[in-house]
């Protein structure tokens, strides 16, 4: 295929990949559906192998190389997903992989990537410059490129997830889709073209990286798995004709719902995996029916994840950072944390600073990270702490 | 019913839950399996209603009162997931719930329990002093208690997750099962018994407290979900006999697996749903055939996860906590932190102390956390620090 992928040829993709992705789950979420005010469900694509729907697109790929493509092997340049996707697909379909991947490239996804079997490659500061060099490679070696979304294959791959759904939701009326480079939401908007014209698609980008909602910044955001600068000359016009909407949101709101994610759906979704989250949540997707928001991923180390945690629970007002301070006398701060235990409060932590913090003489100034149960709780313990007599600012 | 419930009785649990309770998925882990040398399967019970398999007790139990029972309302005593249960299972049925809670229970599970429509009292500093206040509310009103597992039709809720596991995994051999008062276990058990009786079943007890496992201590464990003093008196003979081995791990081992879970398999798993991966990953299941663990819940606050998470990253290497000292001069410390960012490594935290930790006069005391992949990136990175002349002590 050089054109567009049919909906035969999605079909004949989803046969393919039968026994090898998974077919993942969709469950409703009730803590969104009362949130967004609407029948909400989940497609948990992070439970996908490899841990995004990029193996749907790679092992379709792979397997329509002809034996002397196999036989040379394949190439790839991602800093994520995809090049786990692409290692793990050739190690299943019997075929050499080499990864390009940036310099300064999380570790855990160096390692996972070479886990699944790949030769990687740092090659470069930025993922351009590890393109620039998996080409060279490739016009060397004749080995084929896997392109991460701009290749028909790579799109009837991604549309399979199209497919699954339209299976598993009859009833659904929307569904949103993360952004990137635009092969999942073309993927999905040509399978359900066909079978379902009537379902509107929603796409959502990251405001610090949104090309096709318009937006011309660029800059790092937590949703990297979307940050592509250039949409693809196959997707783009699938995109343009497709979807019904583009809405962007913003980190922050990301975070808070990579939280809600884990605590309520109890599901590890990474940055670009919670954006439709996100969106949902920041009333900013159209309608009012049921809704299918697609977890396209769950690559999130376990390290950021608590930076993650730890900043959306302060947001939320479940860790109150406050400084206050106390006579620097014996048993001040004692009596302090004496009161707040009595409230039946958890202190995680407690800084003691003698200097600075514009202290008056004899005064010590200290600094609480509390765990509470959300924003009324803050005002009611910050109400108690001035009741008691403490000077209390509060860290935003 | 009074004595164990039948196979029939189990299956007609399961008719009565269709639709309300999940069928839960189940999926091979690929790192699993290679890290326990055998084919691992995953129950992802954590996706169900309320985080935990105890809406399956809960839905059968109260879907099996009178009329007269039900006008009344229904009471149970519990910390954590059979009250959520409970309360959402009356919700579901259209019965009023009353739930008593110890006074210090997270603020986390009194809400979650709150907004699933119970009325929440707070009752006595433990567990058991909330039950003696539930039972005199009981005696009172007239209102059944909902028992968290010592009841027969509980327990045939419970097995209906044995059911569904037999259909869903027609070749496993062993079964993993967490433990506290046994009525997942049993019922899991009895549903087997007469459907696949060559079904090894291993159950996982927590080392801090393992009354089944013969132990004696009782003490917190991260693992409270399963953490009960009293075994049952219906389902101790149950778990007796049908058990082939009850094996316990450490709270260390359990914080392991929970983050494995959390990054691998992209699920949020509690300390008590994770104990069976932790005791596979220790060696601790015996045979080497195809295995499935049983993941019971998902409830563990966000804030509580990162602790956990921290504290198994430090342990696993992947955070090296370090200490050393640099000459008190302008530019040493930025001279140290050049260097590791040379290296690619991430600095976490630096802490600078000025007095203590035996330092020679004029030098100053430098902590740092640093993010690296792992032990032998630690190892690779003290040798270096040593080398370029830092005194290195690395806090474990």
């Amino acid at each position: 295929m050089t054109d567009r992928p049919t909906t035969a040829e999605i079909r004949d993709a989803r046969a393919g990949l039968a026994g090898i992705a998974r077919q993942t789950p969709v469950q409703r979420s009730e803590t969104l559906s009362r949130l967004a005010g609407r029948p909400t469900y989940l497609k948990a694509e992070n439970l996908q192998r490899t841990g995004s729907f990029k193996v749907r697109g790679a092992v379709t790929k792979l397997s329509s190389l002809d034996q002397a493509e196999r036989a040379v092997g394949v190439i790839a340049a991602s800093a994520g997903n995809h090049g786990q996707a692409v290692a793990w697909a050739a190690s299943e379909v019997g075929v050499r992989s080499t990864v390009f991947m940036p310099v300064n490239a999380a570790f855990a996804k160096i390692d996972a990537t070479r886990d699944y079997g790949a030769d990687v490659v740092l090659a470069g500061e930025l993922l351009d410059d590890s393109l620039v060099a998996a080409r060279a490679r490739a016009e060397e070696t004749g080995a084929v490129i896997v392109h991460p979304f701009d290749d028909p294959v790579v799109v009837a791959g991604q549309g399979t997830l199209g497919l699954e759904l339209a299976d598993q939701l009859p009833e659904i009326g929307t569904i949103v889709i993360p952004v990137g480079g635009g092969g999942l939401a073309s993927g999905v908007a040509l399978a359900l073209g066909e079978a379902r014209p009537a379902v509107k698609l929603v796409g959502v980008q990251a405001d610090r990286c949104a090309p096709y909602a318009g937006g011309i910044v660029f800059g790092p955001t937590i949703a990297d798995g979307i940050a592509v600068k250039q949409p693809g000359a196959l997707t783009r016009p699938i995109l343009d004709e497709r979807l019904d909407d583009v809405v962007t949101v913003s980190d922050e709101d990301i975070a808070e719902a990579i939280v809600l994610l884990l605590e309520r759906a109890k599901l590890v979704v990474e940055g670009a995996g919670a954006a439709g989250v996100a969106a949902l949540l920041a009333g900013k997707v159209p309608g009012d029916g049921p809704v299918c928001v697609i977890l396209s991923g769950g690559n999130i180390d376990a390290s950021l994840l608590t930076e993650v945690t730890r900043y959306a629970l302060t947001r939320g007002g479940r860790h109150l950072v406050v400084r206050t301070r106390v006579a620097d006398r014996p048993g001040q701060l004692g009596q302090l944390l004496t009161r707040l235990a009595a409230e039946g409060v958890n202190v995680l932590e407690v800084t003691h600073e003698r200097e600075g913090m514009d202290l008056p003489m004899g005064d010590t100034g200290i600094g609480l990270i509390l765990l509470t149960r959300g924003e009324d709780h803050c005002r009611e313990l910050l109400a108690a702490m001035t009741d008691w007599g403490y000077p209390v600012g509060r860290v935003t």
